[in-house]
């Protein structure tokens, strides 16, 4: 429809996440109806990000600066790193503001499937890190999946071998859920978690 | 997050049509993570479609030809005009292969309110071809709006003016849809229009 250029743009857009044949058709339309406004800015963007942004070789955070703005923040508890599976993960935790320390991306979880081995995994610079004596807890916020279990697992304990406190994040009711709407894994975890009530 | 190259990106994808800031960020990790290999091909898909893509000065659709690749096909129908507000819906009646002639992309429609008015509306190109003797019938393929009905009766009006056959497109229930979900007017619409039943 319309040339070779307008078919390969929509085909790129609908392999986005989030975005279907559909969407990208509406999304190429409102990016071509004002090429000079919204089209080409958004091109320079993604050429600015593609060489501007590089992988933290610290944490696995994605930055303009190696180390990150994270690692590099003097005044967060470099004693307390928090490991998680992508980047998107970390930003989850950051606009949460809900960890003050520093984070470990390992790039996925432990998977026989998909034959992701412990060698895929980017830990050298967390065991570096425990092994320079800095940190003082390690937190596993890993998914609470298969795969994910089975990496909190493997890490669990090849961290407590090293002597530093490890722990993972809690699992039960999402803050605002109902319990009838819950599959029986998370109703299990919940129990299994419970706590004296503060009446 | 992670540097105002990051941030722009962000904010631009989700500017876009179907996407909000979570999909944003989510396709905007998903391009970040593979810079060479999917954020600089969609950078150059881009320009590469600003740059080639016009419109076309003969019916208003988006292509890389001027005339378009319909305007300029020996094969269509050139005595049958259909006219549409915005190149999504030509591209909507291309797909469904239900329209043989060409068309007309007026660029929205009539709007009180929005302040468009009958000089806003790219119908100039399509008087030409009537005076030229080139049009049979046009048909008139616009939203079932109050815009889009307005628009109908004003055009049609003036199109009838020139000696033209002029029709609209039929209202009515869409095809697979149930009676209980529609709305009044739809309803109203379709016993209006109905038609000898072929037993």
């Amino acid at each position: 429809m319309g040339g070779p250029e307008i078919d390969r743009l929509i085909g790129m857009l609908a392999r986005l996440p989030g975005l279907g044949p559909r969407s990208a058709r509406r999304a190429a339309l409102a990016l071509l109806r004002q090429p000079e406004a919204r089209l080409l800015p958004l091109a320079r963007a993604m050429e600015q990000a593609a060489q501007a942004v590089r992988t933290c070789s610290s944490c696995g955070n994605l930055d303009t600066r190696d180390p990150c703005g994270l690692c590099s923040d003097p005044l967060r508890d470099r004693g307390l790193v928090c490991v998680v599976e992508t980047v998107g993960d970390l930003w989850a935790l950051e606009r949460a503001c809900v960890h003050r320390g520093l984070y470990q991306v390992l790039g996925g979880t432990l998977s026989a499937l998909g034959g992701v081995g412990p060698d895929d995994l980017n830990t050298a610079p967390l065991f570096a890190r425990i092994a320079a004596g800095d940190v003082r807890e390690v937190i596993l916020a890993l998914g609470a999946t298969v795969d994910g279990a089975t990496t909190t697992h493997w890490l669990g304990e090849r961290l407590a071998a090293t002597g530093v406190a490890v722990s993972r994040v809690g699992h039960g009711v999402p803050m605002g859920g109902a319990l009838d709407v819950l599959d029986d894994g998370t109703l299990a975890a919940a129990l299994a978690a419970r706590r004296p009530a503060q009446v």
